[in-house]
């Protein structure tokens, strides 16, 4: 491992992230990427320092990504259960915070159904004068920052695979379709797509993709398209990257039926004709299979990139944790 | 540890389990158990390695031996808590399964309260041409190879402690008494301790034990018997293994009452009279105390092999890890 | 490490400590609070054992500090999660401790909503010639001796932080407020306080303080007085500890309401006033800000030892696995 410099404390969101802090994040997992194809995936970076889990909102998923990137670093791991917590008991999410701090905790992964919780446990962790650092997990509907930059690398390296850096995805046309309004992992990837030079063209049912969105692609050499239909976002795309749909969406009047969306947004092998011939589909997970996607394609793995995506997580997660946990010294 | 020949990549089922096999186990637990009685039980046989833990049917029991047959082994363990996981967003078992395997896993313990879906993740494994191992802990009616094989194991130690093998139990009377129907722990031992040359004898009422189960005996030199009462099964017996009820099956009418039932079939020390002298008891736990068995012969430590059993759990487990795990190499 | 002298093998209640105890533990602690204070804060005292985390009746707080505690002794861990477990499955709590035993546990931290479950469960052990050192985590109302010690360590520390020992306490006016009645957290350090000769003041309404609480200062030379207004406790008090309220007293008719018991019993800027103008205030947590404390009372560095408990706790928990598991040699 190669030093890096790098002076983010926290990792909260990727809006104000630096084309430099992109490529030392995706070199970084490059490395892990390499220590987990061996048979003994452990690296003693992090012994004797604790990462704790504060999960508010149940995620077996991430929750293990995280949770492995930490254990392969060698870090003891502490997983907070929100449905045994003392939150039942009236206590507040910070003062949670606080007891983990004391406890020695070093890093905290926080993920809150509300947005900015995060944030907010950071700005306490620093007042309070400690160096604790605090990595967002997901909040609310606003971010996803390792999602976005584990999607980030699962692109970069099918590009390149010795050296996935942003520059790779210049003039790359990237389609990012689905549930947009409600989704954390559509707003991080947002901010680092548009960033890396692609031009993003986002697709959505009118109820699901509301016109301030466009406000994410105003910044200069940023390119930003909005798609109230399907076809002009997949036309000669590079990447289609498909959301997660929430079935209570249906509940809450924003979508007619799963059926009706998917024969309007799904992804099926018939409308990937309008793409790229190299085209490849990502999705974050958990898939309604035949819903966001049809199930033979997103099985297929000359197009479904979403086994990469999952194992790019532990790099990416290794690298954030590595970063953070290192600025410590 | 000898090395030993080993190629069984997933271990689903006790049904073709060979011979040798059979004493491969036995004598890699005997070393494992050996490793156990030191103050510092760990070996780093499989540092660096992921054991998951996909427990879609919860079980704290299981799950503990099996977490710290992985630890001590060395290895990082991840465990899926079926309730607060993406099962519950739509995800398909398999697409779970997958999941694990993309961040990273190497063995997955599977337990669901569907038969064959430890077998349907292997078959999947392999359709990927990945080298993942799978356990089956339990699924459904159908089988728990590591309970069966960790009763052959406490049997057989009991025995000769030095020098565990199947060839010990031929002849020896074994009664299996209660829910045989329901029961994957009877399913495994059926075909374990008949191979092994035991003549086993089967007891419980007719609508816990139907017919059918006689073809476990079917095969060349395998003796089954099937009794509807409990008397004959018990006679000269030198084992007594008994299952646990579960109270779900007063509510289906398939029995009349707990107490009734324990009046008919359950083990107690007037009862023991009619077996061998020696006769020992086994059950696979949790216990009904006062049902199945009665409480004082549960205790009596010249009689219950019930906390045998569990010590021997620890040993199986980290035998079948590891030559799982060693076979990858 | 220095070695020192330690009898006791299980940790139940304070009841019994001597002085020579209480100053081991915090010797011991204080060893371990540098250690925590180092970037690498591991030892390897108890690597290769099996801590046991046997939490009946859920915690987070409490059972991540003995997590913590255990894996920075580089202990493996065991937690056992009820909800998912065999209890529900009509097994008896001294068959659970049985197989974690019969597993290879060699520590086992219990918490249960009943008084006496850990004091069985030791007995039990003893009863099995087991060599399994059982730790009271919290039993109904009864005791919880771990905060006990990591209050007095928290006081003793501020007193002199090289040395801390129960003899600093004496004469120091402590204040103990709250719902004494349902506390066993109070009873804990009732013994630990009144023993180290500090002047203990009891104040909660007469519904929370029955009068047989005088009892805990019988013995000779122990200071201990009963009062059911606040004023005569806070008068001069060096510390004041608050205690939880549970919010299902007023349900249970033992309160009026939240906001009249903060009125007369609540700790706040002005009331602190009657103390020493040094007064610091502790409380177990978790807290409900402006019930037993004001919320800017609580965030005082300069008053609120909160957070110095909870990172206390870590250091003590440390110091009972490693004083309780040498004692296994």
């Amino acid at each position: 491992m190669t030093t890096t410099s790098w002076n983010r404390h926290h990792i909260l969101s990727l809006a104000d992230f630096t084309p430099s802090e992109y490529n030392t994040v995706l070199q970084t997992a490059a490395s892990f990427r390499e220590v987990l194809s061996r048979r003994t995936k452990k690296v003693p970076t992090l012994q004797g320092q604790v990462v704790a889990n504060l999960f508010f909102e149940p995620s077996t998923r991430t929750r293990s990504s995280f949770e492995l990137a930490a254990k392969r670093l060698s870090a003891d791991t502490l997983n907070f259960a929100p449905s045994s917590s003392s939150l039942t008991k009236g206590e507040t999410i910070l003062d949670t915070a606080k007891t983990y701090l004391a406890m020695g905790t070093d890093l905290m992964v926080i993920r809150h159904r509300d947005a900015g919780v995060p944030q907010a446990i950071a700005t306490e962790m620093e007042r309070l004068g400690s160096r604790v650092g605090v990595l967002n997990a997901g909040d609310g509907q606003h971010e996803h920052p390792s999602q976005g930059l584990l999607d980030l690398f699962t692109l970069c390296t099918l590009l390149d695979p010795g050296q996935p850096r942003w520059e790779l995805l210049q003039g790359k046309k990237i389609a990012i379709v689905g549930d947009i309004l409600h989704s954390r992992v559509a707003r991080s990837n947002l901010w680092s797509l548009t960033a890396s030079g692609a031009e993003v063209h986002l697709a959505a049912p009118p109820t699901l993709l509301p016109q301030l969105f466009a406000s994410y692609g105003s910044a200069q050499g940023r390119q930003l398209h909005l798609h109230w239909s399907l076809e002009p976002a997949l036309e000669a795309a590079d990447f289609v990257m498909t959301l997660r749909l929430q079935k209570e969406r249906m509940t809450q009047h924003l979508l007619p039926s799963l059926r009706e969306y998917h024969q309007q947004f799904g992804i099926t092998r018939d409308r990937l004709q309008l793409c790229h011939p190299d085209v490849k589909v990502l999705h974050p997970g958990p898939v309604n299979r035949g819903v966001e996607i049809s199930s033979d394609l997103m099985d297929d793995p000359r197009i479904s990139l979403i086994s990469q995506q999952v194992t790019s997580g532990v790099a990416v997660r290794m690298a954030l944790l590595y970063l953070m946990g290192s600025g410590k010294v």
